[in-house]
């Protein structure tokens, strides 16, 4: 449906990294103080960004405990040397499923099952576990990903200097919930708040007509205006680049939605 | 309305932290990669954690590029250290404005017009400003700060270990979008997603009823099912610390709301 | 024989932490690799330097798996809770002693026994102890601790920018190595590199002539220019700042050595 | 002359990275808090691990504001993407310089002067620049890298169990001190501390005999006995692995020096 002659297929690897037996970590035995925590996860997740992003690849914060990254590129090899690395710098280890199908969303769904199938996240024997099969190099292609970089119009106007922080906070919150479920719902596609007032979304095989649509949704469901850069190629990190020139061009040509193909 | 005679008024400090000119920064003079922007950002977030919590206070990262923290005990030598700290480590500086309230949305209110008034977010000559007068420590109690530990009943069973990862992620994240916006509305409240399944809120003098009102609020809203442990001391810290403890009452006698001090 | 009347005798904290079987751990199952074993000895100290820096004391890395820190003003409440965020947050634990003396390498030398008589520093069984007693409040003074800060004279003009990188690190090294055994047995002070061509050093109350000796004595054995400012405090930072302000001083005079409180 | 028919000659790529203007830096308009430099340099340094080791070099902090590393593999790109990421991650930039030439010394030294050339260490409009050549890759071979692990015979026993820390550390740099002296004059090869009891030396084409009379001048002059492994190989980082596998092996065998060619 989203689809059209101008819009190829995805072939999207996505991987899921999951602290083993975090619940249980944090309490055991009582409760560590919140302020380690979150100096743990926050840099687990900015080592995960460097090792996934030195790789050309893209690694989202997610839930913290829970991360996702688009890994087009990255074989197995790549994985296990950043499980590794990770085991050798914090007393968490993760656990890693990866697979790769034309849309994201269902490719993250084969890596979550494979992962259940491996055990439950709260199983203290599951440690570290690799599974999935990345994307044979003869099957990849200069589309592959697909990323697109929204944010908020005008926030910083019409938010950030006239209102109190955390009503700002909320309508950023307000029309990121609807964002990433419309886009999970209507396009198979996976889309994470990044801070400030961005969200990047890595998507299906999209068209102008489905960002419009999506941004169109988002303004009559939570009256929070959006605009859209995307950007296609062999990498997330490329076609994020290119989403992030195509945002650029929304904000000099007071346009919408501009796809780096066309 | 949402106190009660065991339910002193709080007295809550709270500081925003809003990094200068951030927006621009990142797209000039060309967007600046992705993967570096988040590793700033989680590292930036990482130092203001262990700033502000050894100090004994709480640090949230919002949205990152605007932090809020709950600063009672912290006074305007350690807020200039913090923020001498952060030019010395980073590329960006960061503005400050605090202030103290009976309730957190009022004092995140005041901080944030103080610094509204000092400039705009995007105005590249207002550099670390430093605005607001800390809590005068013949003003503080015992009682000043509440901090009510929310976390999703049953989430590894029910969705990690279930659902397609963004399922679960999706989840959470409309339950934390109600709770946000419900505490803020009803109870002057703020809230802010801390990983997993795991919101923790500073609190106006709420009660029993307050807290159970909101668990059943969400629940009816999004079915999302919550449980909450809440802490009141002097600092973030400790009021967060017995609030911990507090939920893991909660988990041990399957109970959805638990106080410190009943 | 190094102090003066206008010398008074120092009163200083010193803290070993010692990361506990660390050796065993870099080659179990088999040898780490090297990347991850750098990254973690750098963050691990990073991460004291700003524990201890945050609490008015000075670390530094010396061996990285043993580190030295001046810790006036650090009470065991401090120290556990220091010993014990890095246990939230490292694969490894640390053990901790500290003792107080009249000159800083008799208190390291106590701090060094009670560790030892609590284990080998490579016997898996000894984890996370803590040992010793810090200076009580009551016998605190404003000239507990002098720190002194040396730099090499024109190092980038006679070094850096002429010679080959290597050969300038030697000039350096061999400076340091020198200054480091010196103070040690001629003004029972210890000596820390702290990067670029500086040396910091906790010193025992030591006098411009005790200065002058040492400064005299690095030139003639291994021919580099030294110069030297002194600062003398009631905490580590303090006085340290005190000592750039000095070194400043020499600098902008020609001068070799300065004192703060002359 | 340290070169045997079994001992090919090395072709190291040498890298050194330049912190701009530091030393200016550090004291303007005032001097910095030494914590915050402290915290500064060493995840500047664990970034540069990172960034160079994830791409099969090695770095080393060696004097923190100058920082050596071996790059065999990496092209220009690779460099100007580490140079990027600092820039977009810390309050200051680095200038960097490579070559490649039969010895490490050598290697470094066409490296120093070539950034030497562009401006000096302290010229604040020398910013950012990136110098040099890369090997080609059809000049690279599997025996490109000599990277030897040394470490101190029975450290934990004889010093860090029985003596003041600070006497072992004066050890521990007194053997330091000779062995880059002399590894740099009598072999042409670079050695830098590493930590703990270890030095990881970047040498030329040396054989079992040179090392052999290394260890002996040491154990003459400073009365240190040391033991090293050695690797060769393509990359620093598969050299340095074997390394430590050898020396495992002289740990096993109580041998003094272990080639893994042999």
């Amino acid at each position: 449906m989203t689809s059209s002659p101008d819009t190829p297929v995805t072939n999207t690897q996505v991987t899921l990294l999951q602290i083993d037996n975090y619940g249980p970590w944090t309490t055991t035995p009582e409760p560590r103080r919140e302020v380690d925590l979150q100096t743990l996860q926050s840099r687990l997740y900015a080592d995960i960004s460097q090792l996934v992003g030195n790789r050309q690849g893209y690694a989202f914060f997610s839930r913290f405990d829970n991360m996702v990254a688009v890994t087009n590129g990255l074989d197995r090899t790549a994985h296990a040397r950043i499980q590794d690395s990770l085991a050798n710098r914090y007393p968490v280890t993760a656990s890693v499923s990866l697979a790769a199908r034309s849309t994201p969303v269902e490719a993250l769904g084969v890596a979550s099952r494979r992962l259940q199938d491996a055990g439950s996240a709260q199983d203290s024997t599951r440690e570290s576990v690799l599974r999935g099969e990345p994307l044979a190099d003869a099957d990849r292609t200069d589309d592959d990903v697909q990323i697109a970089h929204f944010d908020v119009n005008d926030a910083t106007e019409k938010y950030t200097d006239q209102l109190n922080e955390f009503d700002t906070f909320i309508h950023i919150e307000q029309g990121y919930a609807e964002l990433m479920r419309y886009l999970r719902e209507a396009h198979d596609s996976l889309a994470f708040f990044v801070g400030g007032d961005n969200v990047i979304a890595v998507c299906s095989g999209m068209d102008a007509t489905a960002y419009q649509d999506t941004v169109d949704h988002v303004r009559e469901a939570v009256s929070v205006e959006l605009k859209v850069g995307v950007g296609r190629a062999r990498t997330a990190q490329s076609a994020g680049m290119t989403a992030k020139h195509e945002l650029e061009r929304c904000r000099a040509d007071g346009s919408r939605v501009e796809l780096g193909w066309q």
